[in-house]
């Protein structure tokens, strides 16, 4: 099995989706600007939504909901700022269907099929189950199982999240790097006994400076993309 | 999306493992045999605590134990009958982890691809998450995601499994195929909804005789193998 450069042996890799393996900006503001919302600007704040929305769901403030109606929840809040009220339930859908079908970033693909010879690889993830296996599919991205906050109804950074990618695969803890482009994602994982690696994506919001950048000293293994960390580690 | 000989289009196809789409027998009683106990009659007596050992666990005569959990336990009861009782910790756990490593039927791995144009893909198994996830990456078997009686942590047939396929998909049960060479869990799963889809494997017992055999006109489709199966399905 793989080695880092620390000393005990990483089994599986699992991945943060939304930004560090697919582009979500681009993906929903393509399907955005279909229906003549102003793509970019409309993705940026949906995805604004996002943390806040999780953040109600961790405090018990909401009822346990999963992504995809949590996306449809603030869509709906949303439409009116950007004179989108007119939208019909049909359309809601296919926005909401729109995280589904996220562009990967251009290194992906190639990344993760370099990574699998060595790692079991697996999305550990905000989105749905149903959703990163239809992202998974329609982005022809290949991981061995598909991990979700969905199958403990806790949203990362909740400890649950992490431990139970651990537990799933039966590996110890500290036999699973986390890979992302977010450095909160990455302490949470770390201290819950996994690894990290930190990957960087300065696209993800558009501008470079919103993005986490390198280096991650703090991180296992830091990598510019999935190539470079396919290198990094040995693959 | 595929249509069946029946009204409503299947999205995604499930997959009992165990006999459905790997030989356990030959597996287990090949590394039984490693181990200089008898191959085969070691694998049947194996697997007949199976059955009876979920059993307690759907009772609650027992606490949830995965598949690891109870095949280790039921190992460590039938040794001695086999002269086994010898065997160290760690040959009793490369025993376990024969389960893990099971070899696809022939046609499988080229069924799979085919039917995976068409449907989601996915394993519907007692095996535990790790269990399948292992052996799916081990035998080049390509599911599109993985899902497991653990992650509800009820055993086939109870109707929680079958429930739990259908709305971690996002899918309603009537998209839904289960396919399997066995008449109890299809008729377990056409309970809930799903569609049903026989499978024969007529050496999974090594006679012929202690398997269920073609035709099962309570199913949707019955076919001889998976390649039959993919014809039939119009793949």
């Amino acid at each position: 099995m793989g080695r880092t450069a620390v000393a005990a042996p990483v089994r599986a890799l699992v991945f943060d989706i939304f930004g560090t393996v697919v582009d979500w900006r681009r993906g929903v503001a393509r399907v955005a600007a279909s229906y003549g919302l102003p793509g970019a600007s409309f993705a940026d704040a949906w995805r604004g939504r996002y943390v806040p929305d999780m953040d109600h769901v961790r405090r018990g403030a909401l009822p346990w909901l999963n992504l995809d109606q949590l996306q449809r929840r603030s869509l709906d809040e949303l439409l009116p700022e950007f004179g989108g009220q007119g939208l019909d339930d049909g359309a809601r859908e296919q926005l909401v269907l729109a995280w589904h079908r996220l562009p990967p970033w251009p290194d992906a693909r190639r990344g993760l099929a370099r990574l699998r010879k060595r790692y079991l690889l697996s999305p550990l993830s905000n989105g749905g189950f149903g959703l990163l296996t239809e992202l998974a599919k329609h982005g022809r991205l290949r991981f061995d199982c598909i991990l979700s906050a969905e199958l403990c109804r806790h949203y990362k950074p909740d400890p649950e999240v992490y431990l139970m990618a651990a537990e799933l695969l039966a590996l110890r803890p500290s036999e699973v790097m986390m890979v992302a482009a977010h450095r909160n994602d990455l302490r949470a994982a770390q201290a819950c006994g996994l690894r990290a690696a930190f990957v960087e994506r300065p696209r993800e919001f558009g501008r470079p400076d919103l993005a986490d950048r390198l280096p991650d000293p703090e991180s296992d293994v830091s990598a510019a993309d999935f190539l470079d960390l396919a290198t990094r580690l040995g693959c």
